[in-house]
């Protein structure tokens, strides 16, 4: 059975510990980081018992269980669903896109964020997040059936997105690392062989003060985790701790003008005048996030068997 | 006057030094990083006398001196000259684009780089790398004036880019990320105050089997140091070490179709097509690079006052 792995503050230290139902039970680790922890204390993660669940959970000051020192590794355009809202076609994406986050835009899964003074459209998008157990060698094969070998567990991942600078700028890095840009948790789920085979059952539910935005399976990515490992390990040096959220699905706030606005944006227009006109378009849509909206996120397989628990944000002002 | 920090490797064990004319004084200090060297051994580095270097340079191997542990940040299209040869205008980039390369490209000044197998279109781009002395914080507003207070020093980068990767799938990260792509050195250059006002006088050039490609001065950057450090500080987390790449001067092999086929490939044709035939007439284009071709790069002031050193870089089938 899955392990869910917590950090948290105590008279402002960070610990780590492993939660039961309603309560915690303490870590006596020295880990600063997510790959410490996972690459020093992996058997005893596994071994706390239950009864040493003494710490309410409600009680604690949550951390991200991904720290900031590990690498935060994204898939773009990675729903069919998400594809279609932009107004682009999946026939133009016959590769696996990747870019990056700043790590420093880590945070709680319950930590306020605040939108930048200059940011007119925050969007939300929830992602499954894979965390790597141990380094995977440039040219290793990951097939469907090894990724208890390479990963560690999941967790949920808002990748916070300002459309206003990521879309007109064309390098998403800038619009997605503004510091709170990526609520981490609240667990690092570790999964067991048999609970690995689960992920495409993962239902992922994000709602904006209790309206549903986005609801859909992880079963809908188009490159998954097998894949995506290979052509990451191809790639890079991939670290213990290191997230990879895996991209978004249907029901962001950013959408696709209609066929004739995008016609006339395409042909007769310049990029800069393009996205003056996109800006100004999205400041009358309400589904950006302003201050004062509540974000909840939740991945959970339906039957409850694997559950990343749930995310609460709240959008302040700057 | 300026410091030469050169990292290298004796006996299999990364050792830091400072070179001093044909010599290297070692230091005995134990820094697993370009940011613990930096934050913990500053006064030191200047304190160093020549009488020390009795290391031969030619003997030694050489590293990075900027390691693996760091972030590695750069700006794109940053030079008119650039963005001219790509087909761009510069009034659509009325911001400073900024992205990332995966850390574990980094590789020493004189190590061969092999071109991954799928790679055809390999370029390289010359440019100022900044190196970090310290973190900035949130909403530093830095001036021309402060650079010596957040800023160690100057490095040679070589942002090496598969254009037939980068330029269809959009987001640089991937092509610009593969190992080895990111040759960094051949050492740390430490500018005193007064120095750090002449980084407009640096001179770039680099040359592919003896015939210049790239030769340019820093002046015509675009976005410059301060304004870039101030809007990096406003986004995410800087530490000590951190390499700062700041965009390439025109020259590279990558050139922008003709303005007739310009018009075809934005109106007439879907994107896929548009980059299998920007691909396909890249493979005649002789300037790309290939196993056995090799690169020399340096930046230095005309007067030599400030010298960065050469790199020497040739690229290998893989």
């Amino acid at each position: 059975m899955s392990r869910t792995i917590i950090r948290y503050a105590e008279g402002g230290t960070p610990r780590w510990g492993v939660q039961f139902g309603s309560h915690i039970a303490p870590l006596d680790v020295d880990a600063a980081s997510t790959g410490e922890l996972l690459s020093g204390h992996w058997d005893l993660l596994w071994s706390v018992e239950p009864a040493q669940a003494v710490v309410p959970f409600e009680r604690v000051a949550l951390l991200s269980p991904v720290t900031q020192h590990q690498q935060f590794i994204c898939q773009g355009v990675n729903y069919r669903s998400h594809i279609g809202e932009s107004g682009l076609r999946v026939e133009d994406f016959p590769f696996n896109t990747i870019f990056t986050k700043a790590p420093s835009c880590i945070t709680a899964a319950d930590a306020p964020v605040a939108r930048p003074a200059h940011v007119q459209l925050l969007d939300y998008e929830i992602e499954l997040g894979l965390v790597l157990r141990r380094p995977v060698p440039a040219g290793t094969q990951v097939g469907g059936d090894d990724l208890p070998q390479w990963l560690a567990g999941v967790t949920i991942v808002n990748d916070l997105s300002a459309r206003d600078v990521q879309l007109p700028q064309g390098q998403f890095y800038k619009g997605k690392s503004y510091r709170g840009f990526g609520p981490v948790g609240p667990a690092l789920v570790l999964l067991t062989a048999q609970e690995w085979a689960r992920w495409p059952e993962l239902h992922m539910r994000l709602a904006v003060n209790g309206q549903t935005r986005q609801d859909a399976y992880c079963a809908d990515m188009i490159h998954g985790p097998a894949a995506t490992l290979t052509e990451l390990a191809a790639l890079q040096d991939l670290h213990p701790g290191d997230l990879i959220a895996t991209g978004t699905p249907a029901g962001c706030a950013a959408r696709a003008p209609g066929k004739l606005a995008m016609f006339i944006l395409k042909h007769l227009m310049s990029d800069a005048a393009k996205w003056r006109m996109f800006i100004r378009k999205g400041r009358s849509n309400p589904a950006y996030l302003r201050p004062g909206d509540r974000i909840s996120a939740s991945i959970r397989t339906d039957d409850g068997a694997i559950d990343l628990g749930e995310q609460s944000t709240s959008i302040t002002a700057p």
